[in-house]
């Protein structure tokens, strides 16, 4: 008998999707699994906090929902990012028009936070996936650099609280007056 | 006597260049100064060869340096980075056609290698600093995440050996013919 060659078998996106979620989250690219840290104090803070002053302004609009742990499958990928906000009109609906549980699209705006053991490099090349899927805009908050990247087109843009830098973080198109500067995000630690 | 509310004193950059150099290397920025981390056996090594591997092609050609530890001063800020390429033109010269010890310019190409210790966010900071004072092109290498993330106009590009990427990475215009992928790089570890 010859040997087979083969390499070992990768799970496929469907049956991937198809077993029970974890907690924390699981994520899948290229076949494999990967499980998210376990959220800490910053990154929870930063999280729930982030998620709220979105959605108290754009919920209230009908203009999008921020929806924290939202997993969103696309491009062969499945992912679960800190903070996905979707535009009113991409929400997944159900028959009866409830938000529906699978969302199978890439999120208008990403969300990221670092939680110390997480490799900041991976992390960013799971926003530019999605960038590259459609996504508009992009946000890296690293509590560790206390800094937040942002990505849209060009080069990265990165507001660094040491740096005492005060400018409007670039935000989603037609959020534009809400402004929140680095300083703002990081004062939310202070409890 | 009424109190003072002058902020505390920082460094000025020209008081910082004065003062001898360190191992590692100090860097200055907003009037502060951080020392790099001890480089370690990974990044050594990748430091050490692809700043050979570029140097060899570059040098017969009178094209460009590749220049490990140069301090680079710029727009107020004088860093170090592991590798500078300096295109022939840009080398510093003094009297006697020797290259000269003070480089007053961004390297034309920034290549840093990251520490274990180090955060990948204010390494990333650096290379769009120097993008922004016109480098053509910044590498990012991530031992620990197995990439190489290329900084130009637009979006970054991540290459990761778990991705089995096989791409070119983007090199300097006018060096297109040298072609190396991640594996390349990271093959450079095993010995």
């Amino acid at each position: 008998m010859v040997a087979t060659t083969d390499k070992p078998k990768t799970l496929a996106l469907e049956d991937f999707l198809a077993l029970p979620e974890t907690k924390p989250a699981s994520e899948y690219a290229d076949g494999a699994i990967t499980q998210k840290p376990m959220p800490k104090g910053k990154h929870s803070r930063i999280q729930s906090r982030l998620a709220r002053e979105i959605d108290q302004i754009t919920e209230s609009k009908k203009f999008a929902l921020a929806l924290t742990e939202l997993r969103c499958t696309m491009a062969g990928r499945s992912i679960v990012p800190d903070i996905a906000v979707v535009r009113w009109e991409n929400l997944p609906r159900d028959e009866d028009g409830e938000i529906g549980d699978r969302f199978d699209r890439h999120p208008d705006w990403v969300i990221e936070i670092l939680s110390p053991e997480q490799s900041v490099t991976l992390v960013m090349e799971k926003i530019i996936f999605c960038l590259q899927q459609g996504t508009e805009l992009g946000w890296l908050i690293d509590p560790q650099a206390k800094s937040v990247t942002t990505f849209q087109d060009g080069l990265p843009t990165i507001h660094l609280v040491e740096q005492e830098d005060t400018r409007a973080i670039a935000i989603m198109t037609g959020l534009e007056e809400w402004q929140l500067s680095v300083q703002d995000i990081f004062d939310w630690l202070k409890v």
